[in-house]
C-alpha cells in the first residue's frame, strides 16, 4: 500500500471528500478555498481552516509570534481570495510540552496581532500538548452569495491578473532551507516575505466590490498549482505571458544561476491573489486594486483548451506542469 | 522559567486570553464553551474548536474511526450543553508521515460517523503532516440569543442536576492505562464510554427549549472540574448529595478497593451535562429530558457560597477539590 507521501496533499484530501456525505443545499462546493452555509436572505456564513505544524510550515529563524500571526495571514489570504472580510478566529494550539510561558505568550501576541492586523479577533480556542507545536485557525465570515469570488467562474477570453510580485519566498525559503547566500539588502527583503507574510484583503475586498472578477485564488501552494487548480474548477486553461518578478529575485537567480521564472511559479507559502477578470471590465479592477494599494498586473488570458501554458514573448511555448509545495511530498 | 506541565491547560488558556483584544460586543463571554457572534435579529452564529491529539486523547485500543468519530463528538457535546444544535464541522487533519491510505481513509469515515451522528455534515478542513495524529474539530451552529445555555447564569437555590451516570470512563481509562482487570462483561460495558462516547444533545436542545436551566456545562473534564467551572462562572457554589454510579462502576470499584465516588468525580472524557435547573421548573426539565430519551438526576443544590462540597446522606461534608483531567498535568 502506497504510503501518505507517495499520495501526497491534493490525493489524500481528495479521498477524504470523497468519504464525506456532502451538505444538501451548499453554496459553495467541496474544492473551493473557503467553506459557506446559507444564513437567509441570500447571505452566507463563511468560513475556512488552515493548519500550520512547526516542523514543515515553519522556516528556520522564524519567532513563534511572527509563526503565530502566519497561522492567522495564512486563513485571512483565502477569505482574500473569495471577497470576504475575516471577522474572528477560533485557533487551537498544540504546545510541545518544552516550551516556557513566554513561548506561549509570543503564540498568543502573535495571534492577536495577526487578526487585529485585519481588523478581526479570536474569540475562542482550544490548546493541548503535542510533539510538534500546531495551529490550526478557523476564520469566519459573511457575505452575500452573489459577491463571493468562487475559484470556478473563469470564462474563455478573461484576463489572467495578479496582485503583487511572485518570487521573493521561494528565494527566501532557499537562503533559509539551502542556506544559499544573498547580499545583505536583498537577503532581507526576502525574507521578510517569509516571515511577514501579508494577506491582500484589501485587494481581494475591492476586487469583489468591482464585481470585475469571474473566479479567484490565493497563491499559497505556489502560483503554477494555483493555475492549475483554478482551471481544473473552472475547466479552463491559462497561457501566461507575463511574471511580475521583482529586481532581488532577477538578482538572486543570477547569483545562484537559478531561472527567476521557476522561483516565481513554483514557489509556495506565497499570498498574492490570482484572478480571473472579464477583459470588459479590466479598468474597473485594475482601478479598484490601485485605490485599494496594491497592485494588479495582467500576466495572461484564460483560455478554453485544459492547459497551463508559458509563452513569454518571442520564445516557444512551454506546458507549466502541477508542481509547487504540497505537505507529505518531501 | 516554568515550564507548561507546571502552569496546565487552564492557566495556559487563561495566559493566552489575556493577551488578545477582546471583540467588543460579542454576546458569550470568554470562559464558557462556546464563541458566538450576533448575526442580526436576535440570531447569533455559534462556534466551538476542540482538538484531539493521538498522544494524549487516544486511549490504546481505540481505533482510528473511533479517534475520528471522538473528536466530532467532543464538539458535539459543548453545544449539547449550550442547547445548539451542530450544522457543520470544518476539521483540519495533521496524519503521521507513517499512517497508510487504509488509516487515512479510517480517518474520513469516522469523521464522517460522527456528523451524520447527530444530523450534521462535514463542510471543509485541511490537513498536513505532524508527529502525532492530530484533529482539530470546529462546529458551527446558529441559535437565538435568548435561548443559549451560558455557564454563567446557575442560581442559589437551583436543582443541580446531571444527565447519565458518572465513573464508567474513568474506570475504562484505569482498564486502558493502568492494566486493572475486571470481568468481561463489565469491561465491555467500561470501554465502550471509552471508545464511543455519545453526546447528549438530545438531553441538552430538549432542556434548552424547556427553558428551565439556568446554566449548563458538559462533563468532558471530569465532574468536579465542570461543577468548579459552573461555580466560577455563575458566582455560586454547589453542595452535591447523590452521584449517579451505575453497579459497573460499583463493582470496579469494589474489586480494586477504589472509592466509586473518586471514579465519578474526577475522572474526564466523560460526556454528561452538568445542569443547574429552576426549582420551579424541575418537573419541566425532568419531562423535556425524558421525552428526549434520556435521564435527569437531581445530585445536590446550588449555594451562595462559592465552594464545592460533597454531602451524602448521613455523613460528613468533604470539600471536592478541582481535579480531574487536564493537558499538560500528567
Amino acid at each position: 500500500m502506497d504510503a501518505l507521501h507517495k499520495l501526497g496533499e491534493y490525493e489524500i484530501v481528495k479521498r477524504i471528500i470523497g468519504l464525506l456525505d456532502e451538505m444538501p443545499d451548499i453554496p459553495v462546493t467541496f474544492g473551493d478555498d473557503v467553506s459557506a452555509i446559507r444564513i437567509g436572505r441570500g447571505r452566507m456564513a463563511v468560513f475556512k481552516t488552515d493548519m500550520l505544524v512547526g516542523k514543515t510550515d515553519v522556516p528556520p529563524g522564524m519567532s513563534l509570534w511572527q509563526a503565530a500571526r502566519k497561522a492567522v495571514v495564512m486563513n485571512v489570504s483565502d477569505f482574500a481570495a473569495k471577497g470576504i472580510k475575516p471577522i474572528a478566529f477560533l485557533v487551537s494550539v498544540g504546545f510541545p510540552r518544552t516550551f516556557l510561558e513566554s513561548d506561549v505568550e509570543d503564540v498568543g501576541r502573535g495571534l492577536n496581532a495577526g487578526a487585529r492586523e485585519y481588523d478581526a479577533y479570536i474569540i475562542g480556542g482550544d490548546t493541548g500538548e503535542s510533539s510538534d507545536l500546531i495551529i490550526s485557525c478557523t476564520v469566519i465570515g459573511f457575505g452575500s452569495e452573489r459577491s463571493l469570488v468562487t475559484r470556478s467562474g473563469a470564462s474563455p477570453g478573461d484576463v489572467l491578473a495578479v496582485t503583487g510580485t511572485f518570487g521573493e519566498t521561494s528565494s527566501g525559503l532557499k537562503i533559509l532551507l539551502e542556506k544559499l547566500s544573498a547580499p545583505t539588502e536583498i537577503k532581507e527583503k526576502l525574507l521578510k516575505h517569509v516571515y511577514l507574510p501579508k494577506a491582500r484583503l484589501k485587494e481581494g475586498l475591492a476586487l469583489a466590490r468591482s464585481r470585475a472578477a469571474t473566479a479567484s485564488i490565493d497563491s499559497s501552494d505556489g502560483l503554477a498549482i494555483s493555475l492549475h487548480q483554478l482551471g481544473s474548477m473552472s475547466d479552463v486553461g491559462f497561457i501566461v505571458t507575463d511574471l511580475p518578478i521583482p529586481p532581488e529575485v532577477e538578482r538572486f537567480a543570477d547569483i545562484h544561476g537559478l531561472d527567476p521564472r521557476d522561483l516565481a511559479l513554483y514557489g509556495g507559502e506565497e499570498y498574492e491573489l490570482v484572478v480571473a477578470i472579464k477583459t470588459s471590465l479590466w479598468e474597473k479592477a485594475y482601478r479598484a486594486t490601485k485605490m485599494a494599494g496594491g497592485t494588479l498586473t495582467k500576466i495572461g488570458t484564460v483560455t478554453k483548451e485544459r492547459k497551463v501554458i508559458l509563452k513569454m514573448k518571442g520564445e516557444e511555448e512551454k506546458s507549466i506542469p502541477f508542481r509547487g509545495w504540497e505537505h507529505f511530498k518531501r
